[in-house]
């Protein structure tokens, strides 16, 4: 991050701008700044719950504007997607600010880490759903948990492989999340979607 | 939703497929499916636990993947973006099965209530974070309760244009989030940012 000694914007790029953005300063204006003395603040407990709120609202304006094209809106479509870049970026500023991007070694380690968290969460969610009778739940529950294991494995190989110039075309599958290095499948091996629910991530 | 009556998967699009996606069964053997009877119970819990994990997961890789581009590492970038893809479809899985995506009518009137809220938490994120002297991220906060503030409008102008064929573009400032409504700003009217900070939304 960096601090514009000129008119004291905080610009949260991870690289020396050309200029300020704000004033146009030149580049040796902008000063290193890091956020320092927050642990155990209010103003830390804010940062991660603007975090939370800002990245759900990203995603229901995703998921609000895929609904209005289905429903012949396209204009309002747009507008829900314009929202949601616009809760990304407070999202992602909330995030530098908490210091959560470090180099891409250490969040290949620390997405990995996450990940292995995240499936397991999922047996019990689906221990509970299954308890509860609520089988379809439990069967979306259980996509989840296989595609994170998948997303782990991707992680370790990325980690292992950081420095080579591999090229490879990603496929998502639109039903459960599986990803797919290099190949597009016939059928999704976690929950049986067909080829045409892929979409390849560019 | 639909639940097939022929392999039991459960699609989650609002409309009927032409076919299962997953065992390719015609269009009338998938029949309409609503998640009832889950108030109060574990598995409503676990539900709003896995949007809330899978939004964050989402945006996070999201930051890995600019962070990997700036770094050189294209090809790890492209392994971030396609993760973060996979974690939407989690989030959008866990959002229409909790009954959070209704009609566009009814998702701008939510949105706009929503960004009500959303606005209304930040003056005392501010007013903490200056307390604590961390003016810079207390600058950041005020960026974000003066954007919110702007899209409540825009919801608003939505819901009362909602059947005209209105075509805009909205330009999202990339320092602060502020969405501008057809006209590409030479300076962003909330944090200053030179037009060069402007993205176009399609």
């Amino acid at each position: 991050m960096w601090r514009c000694a000129n008119c004291h914007h905080v610009e949260l790029a991870a690289d020396r701008p050309n200029r300020c953005p704000v004033c146009g300063a030149d580049a040796e204006r902008l000063v290193p700044y890091e956020v320092t003395g927050v642990k155990g603040t209010k103003t830390l407990k804010n940062l991660k719950a603007g975090f939370i709120a800002e990245s759900q609202a990203h995603l229901r304006n995703l998921a609000f504007a895929m609904k209005a094209e289905q429903e012949g809106y396209s204009h309002v479509a747009r507008l829900f997607r314009a929202i949601a870049e616009a809760e990304a970026v407070h999202a992602f500023n909330h995030l530098r600010l908490l210091g959560a991007v470090s180099s891409t070694q250490e969040n290949l380690e620390s997405a990995f880490e996450r990940e292995n968290l995240a499936s397991g969460a999922y047996p019990q969610f689906i221990r509970e759903a299954n308890e509860e009778d609520n089988t379809p739940i439990a069967t979306v529950f259980s996509y989840s948990r296989d595609v994170e294991r998948g997303h782990a494995n991707l992680y370790k190989k990325a980690l292992a492989h950081m420095m080579a110039e591999r090229e490879s075309d990603y496929y998502v599958c639109q039903v459960c999340g599986y990803v797919s290095d290099g190949v597009l499948p016939d059928q999704c091996p976690i929950c049986g979607a067909r080829k045409e629910k892929f979409r390849m991530v560019v």
